[in-house]
């Protein structure tokens, strides 16, 4: 590369401008042919691609990645099958852009109509695996939007012949050049550049860990859409069926605890805490779930001889464990727990279980989180679960998107205004 | 003022945060009430109110203002009365928290609802005129959230008459004391530190010039939204009715130049040049309006003896004049008018002149502009003119908020999902 990396960056921002106005203009079955020329090229190129990712593996093995992280960088014939199937299923979808979403006419007789339209061109930053590369460019494709891939340094390989293969399937299929760019550098660098070049990209969004998002947040000029941390709660009420409690708490927890959705603290109303503990203590210790408790409930796990068992600090109930490991909290009524989870809380996914209507609407209305349940597991935060048939990501923000988003969070409106030569007075 | 900058800001931001969960839980019965008690507060309070901005009106005269700022700054019973009045009206529009935007139920049946719910607290940093104080509180809390403002220098006294008169309403009517909040300092650091305070504040929004807004974009950690340039256009295309193009353009160019959707370039096909141009010529001169055209324009319009007229250089193209001044281009078709429109505009309000449908709805679809328009003017981007009922400032982002923006783009939305005892499989 014999540019400089400012000059790469605006390069392929130049490229990426250039290729959303013809992109926003695409039908849908041009779209969605170019989709399934992009599976049949991931397909056709197996060989290159798996070759790619096995010097991926191989210089993550050298650099001594935990096997955790080898195993979600290495792609084999049933993955590289898998995405080329997930970016069929995308083809399936319905398409987004001109959808009516509003649309009235004033008294002096304008007609306005509120349209869903592309939003031009999306920078996605991540981490580590690589079918996340074929995953965001399709869903930018398909709503119509360019977009510029930056992926992990110890998956570069593998995503440039996922990315090359994509750009093939489109040109085939009439699509810009440049609709799908990938940068090929991996300089930290390349981050804050592209974070702060306003001119090219509408939107940012980063998918990877806390440092990553730090770095976007702290750079970006235009708008980011970011998923932080997910600490979320299961409350049981007094009024709680024990072992449904039970069984949503399990399953928050055990079920796949490394995951933004799973629970990391139970908060339980201590009316029915001696109660619950004993009924839902055998599960938790048969996953060989570490609990971390406030000192009434330390109390009462050490008379049920609970193991693994320690005192939690408060910094504990702040902490996205990601692991088998669960702070537990009595408090004397609902609003203490709506006040403990909206203190400690990330406003990502918070559960109450109980009986009570009352208390449940009132929880479902206080705790401020993007998604809260009344008597389901907060696992069910997924644009799949959500019957989405996509997802990007979920946002933790407030503005524009916020929890699964899917291909509606990839667009914007536009006002299409019809007169016969209205003026204003 | 004994406290450091830095920990005024944190104590600011701290009680937004404190107030925005009682203010969210309002029901719109005791926000109207309040709302009421405010406009009844800023009446009672006329000769404290008129009297600080007596003072402002002083300073900036000593300044040396101009008389066009110092209007804007200055109050008067009338302009007082009609500030109160507009807060009135905002008690009688439809309080948006709670509207239920979308419902449907999963195979496995737990329920999803989308509801409209406040964002939190929402910081509005204006210049100037005094009566966005009262404006943007009162929108921020009919929607539930709680508000810090950060006006102009030169209008402090003013501002601070203004929501010391919303907060004693406020409180006479039950409102959380920290409602509302003014910064009572006018160090620029404060937007700084504002912009940076991303635990306090969910969004922020910058209205005024574009040295506040890029220190605003360059700072913030939180979602901005913002208003750059109103670099507007009118196409006359050749199927265009002359007469009708030519009150459209001169009520987008005079009505109000000053304002972000007046027209600054008229776009014309070449087929129609003369005879447009012979027929806007004495509308335009008679409004005493200077013409900056190209090449072409400007031996068509030389020839018709127009005056004031210059050449237009390619940065007349990309200015917002705000003036009575209008770059006037001459094009071969339909496409090269939305290449220049695309390449030279700020995305904020574009309109086409035509009787051909087809060139018409292309231009709709291909302009990528928050409104555009066929056969209207430009000036109807407004939130009383869309019929939104009030107005917290026009978008010229794409997420979140585009276009003009009333009280559904101050609030998020909440998934609330009701079950009886579902988890994932």
């Amino acid at each position: 590369m014999s540019t400089s990396l400012p000059a790469l960056i605006t390069e392929i921002g130049r490229r990426a401008r250039a290729a959303a106005r013809p992109l926003a203009a695409l039908s849908a079955e041009t779209k969605n042919a170019a989709l399934i020329a992009m599976a049949d090229e991931l397909l056709a190129r197996e060989a290159a691609i798996l070759d790619a990712n096995a010097q991926d593996v191989a210089g993550a093995t050298a650099h001594g990645l935990t096997p955790a992280a080898i195993d979600r960088l290495t792609l084999d014939s049933a993955r590289l099958r898998k995405i080329a199937d997930a970016v069929r299923a995308v083809a399936d979808l319905p398409d987004p852009v001109n959808e009516v979403l509003d649309e009235w006419t004033r008294p002096n007789g304008i007609r306005i109509t509120k349209v869903r339209k592309p939003i031009g061109v999306i920078g996605i930053i991540y981490e580590s695996r690589p079918n996340v590369t074929a995953d965001a460019a399709v869903l930018c494709l398909k709503t119509g939007n360019a977009v510029i891939l930056r992926g992990g340094s110890e998956s570069l390989r593998s995503n440039l012949a996922i990315a090359s293969a994509l750009q093939a399937g489109g040109a085939r299929a009439g699509l810009p050049a440049d609709a799908v760019q990938l940068i090929p550098v991996t300089d930290r660098e390349a981050v804050r550049l592209l974070a702060q070049a306003d001119a090219f990209l509408d939107v940012i969004v980063p998918r990877g860990g806390k440092s990553l998002i730090e770095a976007v947040v702290a750079n970006a000029r235009m708008p980011v859409i970011k998923h932080y941390d997910g600490i979320c709660h299961v409350y049981v009420d007094a009024a709680a069926d024990v072992a449904m409690a039970t069984r949503i708490l399990v399953n928050g927890k055990c079920q796949r605890p490394g995951v933004c959705n799973a629970v990391e603290t139970v908060v339980i109303h201590q009316a029915i805490a001696e109660k619950f503990l004993a009924a839902a203590a055998p599960s938790l210790a048969a996953e060989g779930v570490e609990l971390r408790a406030d000192e009434p409930a330390f109390r009462q796990l050490s008379a049920l001889g609970y193991q693994p068992l320690v005192r939690a600090t408060d910094e504990d109930f702040r902490t996205e464990f990601l692991a088998l490991i669960l702070g537990v909290k009595i408090v004397p009524d609902l609003a203490a727990a709506i006040d403990h989870i909206e203190a400690h809380g990330s406003h990502h996914s918070d559960a109450i279980v109980t009986a009570d209507e009352a208390a449940a609407e009132r929880f479902l209305n206080e705790v401020d989180s993007a998604t809260v349940y009344w008597n389901a597991s907060t696992r069910f935060t997924d644009g799949g679960e959500f019957g989405f048939g996509a997802e990007i990501g979920i946002s933790t923000d407030k503005l524009h998107a916020r929890g699964p988003m899917a291909l509606p969070e990839l667009t914007t409106y536009r006002y299409q205004i019809r007169g016969d030569g209205q003026i204003r007075a």
